[in-house]
């Protein structure tokens, strides 16, 4: 037994209004009733698989170490496509193989990915529509009660993963990088860092192209922006993000995830 | 003292947006920090008992044994209505005596119900207009101190029910059914389960009738589903539903809580 | 270490879809595992500090003693605003010092407010947009975790405050008092209590002003209200309130917060 109790954080796309998300807490509770629930949140828009893994990106560090963190966006229940655990760093991931770990596998070190195949371990019957309560709740509560990985499954090498393009700069210094998400603002996220865009070429003064527009300032604080100003910042996860006071920028520039970014100058 | 802690579901139309869930929840922990609470929801349409009912049958057994659920859809605070404890099967069900636990009363082997009066154990003064958390949320903070329930009030044998009807098998083979929730994607769930359409005769191919439609389809997962089509499936709580895809079937087919449904065939 | 553990309650606008609550959260428990976080709400309307104050104050006192509450409404994030605790009663508040605390301020006894400056208590690098996460998270958690004041900050004597005006009885034996809230049912919150209101004159037969309109009958139970009648009761937060059944007060009677109430009559 842990000396600690266990956290678990939940991260779905059930919604609130349901029975899906306390079926999975009892089921959990009924397996290890010392663990502790956290939700992440389960207000991921229906099956966006993309949405989910960057929520749990930019969260899943601030939790203690040892944490688990269940995913349950599934658009694929009921198909072949595998529960698995993802051991990485300090912390462990459980949820439907279909490339929701993939930033995961891009920032953490990677130590082992299991694939339950012991249906022993599952709530039985398991139906076609609900493996959240059927598969993976049970799972994590066996792993959080430390039952050994190699009773519940096999360990795997060929992850899904969907691309999770980086950054890059250019001879001609100019960064080229992507909208990674779009959030309920409509703000624009990117994947440009401090890595590439460092604090002294940002105050030297830099733009950023999106389609037919720039964002020609770059501001620490949202009041200082006008009105119906694009504008560029540093978010609270660490990416440069694009906005605009009071609207979508998303619908300003008519953007999404996946469109092209570059900051030039100065 | 109970060696382990005690888990109290909570399940009420109050919303996420203001002061009535924490306000229960801070009254429980202010008699009995030692319970653990678990959000059931609180999304169920205001007043609308008959959803609650539904939403805590789909789940109440996947809890651990003891679990007390608390549920709070109360349109008849202040009336002379009757503040209540269902004993039945390893479960405590706490909340108004207005219908909300009809399914319970069907469904599991009831032990006893009891009619909270002893009013020293409430909140004071008792409001008019809240007793989720005069009245309801310290009896069930009592309770789960394993308070004796012959000090909190007197046993009852004439609880306030709603008819839940159930599927009928015709000598002409036809099951005769009902939709008795109509969940917040037009999906409509029929009380009719495989004890009345048993897998064979699934298999064997059947029709499903609602008002002028028919599902001609009964399919296992959700991706099989033609555009606009209706269709009947098995859903995780155990019963015929209908859906159609990224539509609302209960739009499309006018059908509402209650509306009657037909097995034909094969 | 606290022999029982201790209650966080959090109050926000970050809403409940975004990595921004669980972040938090994850701070928290990483700082110090055995405290409980309990959600207030995440629904305040943003940068709604009134609505926040309100809302706080309706249940506050139904936590138990020692309950840590954190508030981040925060539209002055990455100013210079200052974060602080303030100590009343048997309770600890912690939050930015832009009035979100006035009630408390008003309502209970203020032992000490304490200016949080010691920035190695801060979770590092602190951004300009989340001071939720990186500076109202970790005191909380040190709080918690029972570590001196004197080592995290100063004492201050001039924290930021708005008026909380109180309802006054004139010599004509009027009440003058003014809407503190408007719900999300647009029912209308005002400032008057049974202090000004006592019960006799309830019964007697009062009447409430409120811009061109007037309600003239004093309800105990929403039922008994007619259709599009404005009417008077006192809620359970224990103001006197003015509703319609259905509908929203403040869109008929064209009411915000601020506005002029008066009771007059018999």
């Amino acid at each position: 037994m842990p000396d600690k109790k266990t956290l678990i954080s939940m991260t779905t796309d059930f919604g609130e209004a349901d029975y899906f998300v306390p079926a999975m807490k009892g089921v959990i509770y009924s397996i290890n009733p010392a663990v502790e629930i956290i939700d992440l949140t389960h207000l991921i828009p229906p099956h966006d698989i993309y949405a989910a893994a960057f929520t749990l990106m930019c969260c899943y560090t601030d939790f203690p170490k040892n944490t688990l963190h269940l995913v349950v966006v599934d658009p694929g229940v009921g198909t072949a496509r595998r529960p698995i655990m993802v051991m990485a760093d300090d912390y462990n991931f459980i949820g439907p193989d279909n490339g929701v770990f993939s930033y995961i596998y891009q920032r953490a070190h990677v130590n082992r990915i299991v694939h339950f195949t012991a249906e022993h371990y599952f709530r039985q019957p398991v139906s076609n529509t609900f493996h959240g309560r059927d598969v993976f709740a049970p799972c994590a509560a066996y792993v959080s009660k430390l039952v050994d990985w190699r009773m519940m499954g096999e360990e795997i090498s060929d992850p899904v993963r969907f691309s999770t393009p980086t950054a890059s700069v250019g001879s001609d210094n100019q960064i080229r990088g992507s909208v990674i998400h779009v959030d309920r603002y409509g703000n624009l996220i990117t994947n440009i860092t401090p890595a590439e865009l460092p604090e002294d070429r940002v105050r030297a003064g830099i733009r950023v192209r999106i389609g037919k527009h720039e964002a020609t300032r770059f501001l620490t604080h949202f009041a200082e922006a006008n009105p119906n100003e694009l504008f560029a910042y540093f978010g609270s996860a660490g990416f440069l993000e694009l906005a605009v006071p009071r609207q979508s920028a998303a619908r300003l520039v008519e953007a999404r995830r996946g469109i092209e970014v570059e900051v030039v100058g100065p």
